[in-house]
């Protein structure tokens, strides 16, 4: 039995959420409020992060990318054709760049403070960070959100899936990022059609309807958050 | 042929060129400074991070996890005994929960700064980013070092090697950091005993020696930085 710590904004619990989906593979998940410091999460994990996986009891599996490798290497492996690491590792390599880029980079330039300033401030207690949103950090995460997007809208248009030819981790990274900027209407998706086109593709799979469903009190999402043709 | 665009004062740069020294490897080094922004170096990371390596001309491996991974596969897989992550996938969860902790967390807590503060910004011209060093920047993060050397020595303490019972990529990628701290003197070791026989034993492997003997120009190391007995 898997058991997953996650937040629904957090962009790297989502892509492991999806990989999950892919895989046909169930899991418990347990709301985590990061920023409460649980002791008992802070035992599983020291660095407060999420997401953090358990298997049958067994020692806390720890990070997005972590986690990953263990899916592949113990589901992934036995996947054929819907693998979602190729077999190359030259392949691997590029996928793992992009899964990096949209978990880490576009993580640390812009989910996450938009995340921060507009959903978690408002939940959060004043010793624990909470309060008004911070203006300045909003704009410059939208600023940066333009150069992910053209380069998310790059990448769309030149490969049949953002690593290469078959649906990736790469894939799944970025559209849990992009899942969460939709949801606060973040994403000028006109701006780049190709994104667009793709986004499109990956939102309509299967492993991506328990995300779509999911709400946050107090702040419903764009109107077209869950409509597969917008 | 192995090339590596790396930077002395990296550490997720000299943890690559632990595991290539471990495998016996050979690299071309090929030095970048990153601030500067050259294009040619940018075509092969748009990210602008280190290290990059290039197999054969072929495309670039981008980033100390991925570029360990793609080791793994070609490399590691070989070695038996030597390979420096275990074959269980629980344990080599915690080999890289450990390896992302020294280059990703203790790098954006600790080394980043110190170095950014105390080296670079030396070299950086003032449009780069060079000036005089923050002392809070450099404040904050020696605090921080403390917490990470407490958890660094309560892992030496409670096992053989970092995440188990055998030198692994932990090992390498926690070495590879302390090795630059140490380098400036930053590391209070004496606060750490275990830390410290730890740190003895993995830097008298001969894959350190390149490391040790390596000079930033204009700042010479601590006395005790090449010695083994220290």
């Amino acid at each position: 039995m898997l058991k997953l710590h996650h937040h629904p904004m957090s962009a790297a619990s989502r892509f492991v959420r999806l990989v999950l989906g892919e895989y046909g593979e169930r899991a418990e998940l347990l709301q985590e409020r990061t920023w409460e410091k649980r002791p008992e999460f802070l035992a599983l994990n020291p660095a407060a992060t999420l997401p953090v996986m358990i298997e049958d009891n067994g020692p806390p599996i720890v990070g997005a990318t972590v986690v990953g490798e263990y899916l592949d290497e113990t589901r992934g492996v036995f996947q054929r054709d819907r693998r979602l690491l190729p077999e190359k590792p030259i392949e691997r390599a590029e996928v793992r760049r992009l899964t990096e880029w949209f978990l880490v980079k576009l993580d640390g330039e812009v989910t996450r403070y938009l995340v921060r300033e507009r959903v978690l401030k408002l939940e959060m207690k004043p010793q624990e960070g909470g309060g008004s949103p911070d203006a300045a950090a909003i704009r410059a995460a939208r600023a940066n959100l333009k150069h992910h997007l053209r380069y998310l809208g790059w990448l769309a248009e030149s490969r049949d899936w953002l690593a290469g030819t078959k649906l990736s981790y790469a894939d799944l990274a970025a559209a849990a990022a992009l899942s969460i900027l939709d949801y606060l209407g973040e994403v000028p998706w006109d701006d780049e059609p190709a994104a667009k086109d793709w986004y499109m593709r990956v939102k309509s799979r299967p492993s991506f309807r328990p995300l779509l469903s999911e709400r946050v009190r107090g702040l419903p999402p764009v109107h077209h958050y869950g409509e597969l043709d917008f």
